[in-house]
């Protein structure tokens, strides 16, 4: 059980959204908790790093692995302002993360649009938290992009 | 056009493969080669690293970027001795690689048991290079690990 509500977990990895959004980065952020604290902040620095790999769940569960000494996460969870992409889904399963809670969705790139079953079938999943924030933040993120 | 042949590019992946199987980690190699020339080597290091993104091809795509200074692997290819998981699958995608040359089928948890397209479309696939090198390697490593 955790004593925070998931809004407020959400809420702090969107905080971690709005670091990106200032660094020129899609702003996208992530936390991992466990045992109701948070273990793990980061946000997306694929232009920063110039890596395509540099998601903010890519580098959150490698953040909590190291944190923990163990790289399964067992009774934790990840917060993520975005539904995650295959790559970050396919992690999410090695990991065998207990919860996953997703902001917006993402009809393009999200693991969700595959039909099979990505995560590992520990994992349960939770979409739609403060959702219409996380969708406002890319929103004007693309927006200044454009202009 | 590449000078050497893919055998030997993938055998390059195999040493490091090789090094892995020392290590005690599942055997898995990677090479990036841009204009015939390797500009990247990396093996799997998710025991050692106490993580599960770090899988040979996920290193090697992070090197090849941080080489090229461009988070874009155009006219790159990938040499894996085994078939690539779907988190590097989808890394692949982001990166745009253009050619994937992979060793041996992984059919339990190889990008390629998904129905749908995984990588990008403009990346071309070969398999089946060293594969039998590459499944003899993987089968002593768990044939050593369980006695």
């Amino acid at each position: 059980m955790e004593l925070y509500s998931k809004e407020y977990f959400m809420n702090e990895a969107l905080k971690q959204a709005k670091i990106a959004f200032e660094e020129g980065e899609i702003p996208v952020g992530a936390v991992v908790v466990c045992k109701n604290r948070i273990i793990a902040k980061a946000y997306n620095q694929t232009e920063k790093l110039n890596d395509v790999t540099a998601h903010a769940e890519m580098i959150a569960i490698t953040s909590a692995a190291n944190y923990l000494g163990s790289k399964y996460l067992i009774d934790c969870s990840l917060y993520v302002t975005l539904e995650p992409c295959l790559m970050c889904g396919g992690a999410l399963f090695w990991s065998q993360i207990t919860q996953l809670y997703f902001g917006a969705t993402d009809p393009k790139r999200g693991y969700q649009r595959f039909k099979e079953t990505i995560l590992h079938p520990k994992t349960t999943v939770e979409g739609g938290i403060l959702a219409n924030e996380s969708a406002s933040l890319l929103h004007d993120f693309f927006k200044k992009l454009r202009n």
